[in-house]
């Protein structure tokens, strides 16, 4: 890219890709901060130079769709499948030489993964062709990204819905690859690790074992996948979709395993929308183990969450679960399970 | 009341109150559901009779109004001035017997705290008077609430903002009083023991002492109390409100620290709503120590957060906060401090 940041194409053809951005170069901003929460330990991010970056432009100027007129965008191709490029407005970037030695910098990386080059729709409007596709980038990326020596835990996701803060519209999702192991997956090792001093096998192959055996919360099923509402979970509508087989994370399932993928993860997301006829906001996470710790304990899974507890209604994390961490569920798993069953497919 | 809870009021003048509840009397819910997450080890409250309940109803119809015709309200007298009863649709309620042995009951105690007969309005737009006496109350059922033996952590908030899910605008709050020590509470505990093996001082007493020392993200302070901005806030507004004096809870505050809460108080909400000129939609959280467990080194501090970004933006928690608990900040707390500071009282 014109400012020198590095952008990928996945394609499900051999394409050779020679377009190039026309734009101006800018100056790349400088890595944030890194400050540690005294009183719980935790790493906060600190990265002003996010205060400008784009907010829900208009689709004439969406920065993910392809260049076809004078207004270039991030992407300067015409059209394209999948692609990846580092995001303009990081909240983490490779470390600098240029800060003050004194400041803890939020190195890592932060990356924009493109899903089409239509404006509108999300992972699960795409077709499981293009899914696979997608899934071969999250593979290649996080395999890459492992090599980089001052980050330790990558973490995907899509966020979609105005009612979760996307500012971009175009299907779209992130990797966040973080400098430190975040304070959820602590704690999940945490937990992970006490399991399998005890039992010999990890937490997540004990859970699936357990959700297929009740059954209740199972959503969807295939050879190599299992979707389910966990049985203790947080969100009006949650759904874990876990590999039967562990594996720490995407860079270690085997080709079997991403090919049956496409198809759950379309099933899924199907339900989720299908529950009250209607797009639900969602954040769907890739859990991984960390690069270099627990990856014999940490299984990986896809965690989608979404606020919508009915067609009006959100559910807001209020003091409760914002300021203590405590969750409280107005609906039970088997009951949402219910619902994400009976939806006509 | 007429379905057996429990109402009190709190006065600044001895007043006999007499009114009598006319509801017909209604059953009251079970306790629900506590569930252990098994991937963090955290208990989830599955509360299913909530979905029920009120949800911003019209004004004529506000349950916290005192009761003027024939619509009874949550109180049954036509003036009050600050008034605890128990929640009608509570997350945590007293254990019951009616409840099969094998379900982990969510036992507990929710309670809601009007703060004024006027149905509009929030703690900061109060008199200092009648803050004193809110915080009297608070005081009164920390104390008494923490004689029951299913109770192990009392938690005073407050909702302000239909953007934070609130759903009764009369000006009120709540006390969770939890059968277990929160997430954040032990993530905190955890943090406040090691600090004090190490330093023989209370971990707040060491932050406020860095606090004052820095002065940059003060933002208004008195004999009693400092207000601070802390160095690794998470949120684009967080304010910390703590005891120059180390304290537990409510309940080990002396008077004097008690009288001087007021002004500082007011101080705070009204420069909140200060910086932008509209009323701030947050969460404003007594984090207390547990009841029987680390009160040497857990100290008492009032946080108030808001997702409030700019006039037309919020933060939202996306993925890397939501899923990872990995927050991200766009604005510096030095920077979030200084706008605070310049609202003309």
């Amino acid at each position: 890219m014109s400012d020198g940041r590095q952008i990928f194409y996945y394609d499900s053809l051999p394409i050779q890709r020679t377009s190039v951005d026309l734009r101006p170069s800018e100056p790349r901003p400088l890595p944030g901060e890194l400050r540690i929460d005294a009183l719980t330990g935790e790493a906060i991010t600190v990265a002003s130079h996010r205060q400008a970056r784009a907010f829900l432009p208009a689709k004439e100027f969406c920065p993910l769709c392809p260049t076809i007129t004078e207004f270039g965008t991030e992407i300067p191709d015409s059209e394209f499948e999948v692609v990846v490029f580092e995001n303009r407005s990081p909240s983490f970037s490779a470390p600098s030489d240029a800060l003050s030695p004194d400041v803890a910098q939020a190195s890592g990386r932060c990356e924009v993964v493109v899903f089409s080059d239509q404006h509108e729709g999300s992972l699960g409007t795409l077709s499981e062709d293009r899914i696979r596709t997608v899934l071969a980038a999250w593979i290649d990326r996080t395999r890459e990204i492992s090599q980089l020596p001052y980050v330790e835990q990558i973490f995907i996701f899509e966020n979609r819905g105005e009612e979760v803060g996307v500012t971009l519209n175009h299907p779209h999702g992130q990797i966040y690859s973080y400098p430190f192991v975040t304070a959820r997956t602590e704690k999940m090792l945490a937990a992970a690790q006490a399991h399998f001093a005890l039992h010999k096998e990890p937490l997540l192959t004990t859970i699936i074992a357990r959700e297929i055996a009740d059954k209740i919360r199972i959503i969807a099923a295939n050879d190599h996948w299992v979707a389910y509402v966990p049985y203790a979970a947080r969100y009006p509508f949650e759904i874990h979709v876990a590999p039967r087989v562990f594996a720490p994370d995407l860079a270690q399932i085997s080709d079997q395993v991403a090919d049956a993928f496409p198809a759950i993860a379309k099933e899924v997301l199907t339900r989720l929308d299908g529950v009250f006829g209607m797009q639900m906001a969602y954040i769907a996470s890739w859990h991984q183990a960390p690069i270099r710790i627990g990856r014999d304990v940490l299984g990986l899974h896809w965690q989608i969450t979404s606020v919508r507890r009915a067609p009006g209604k959100l559910k807001y994390l209020s003091g409760s679960e914002s300021a203590m961490g405590a969750f409280i569920m107005d609906l039970k798993p088997e009951q949402s399970a219910q619902q994400l069953r009976d939806v006509k497919l």
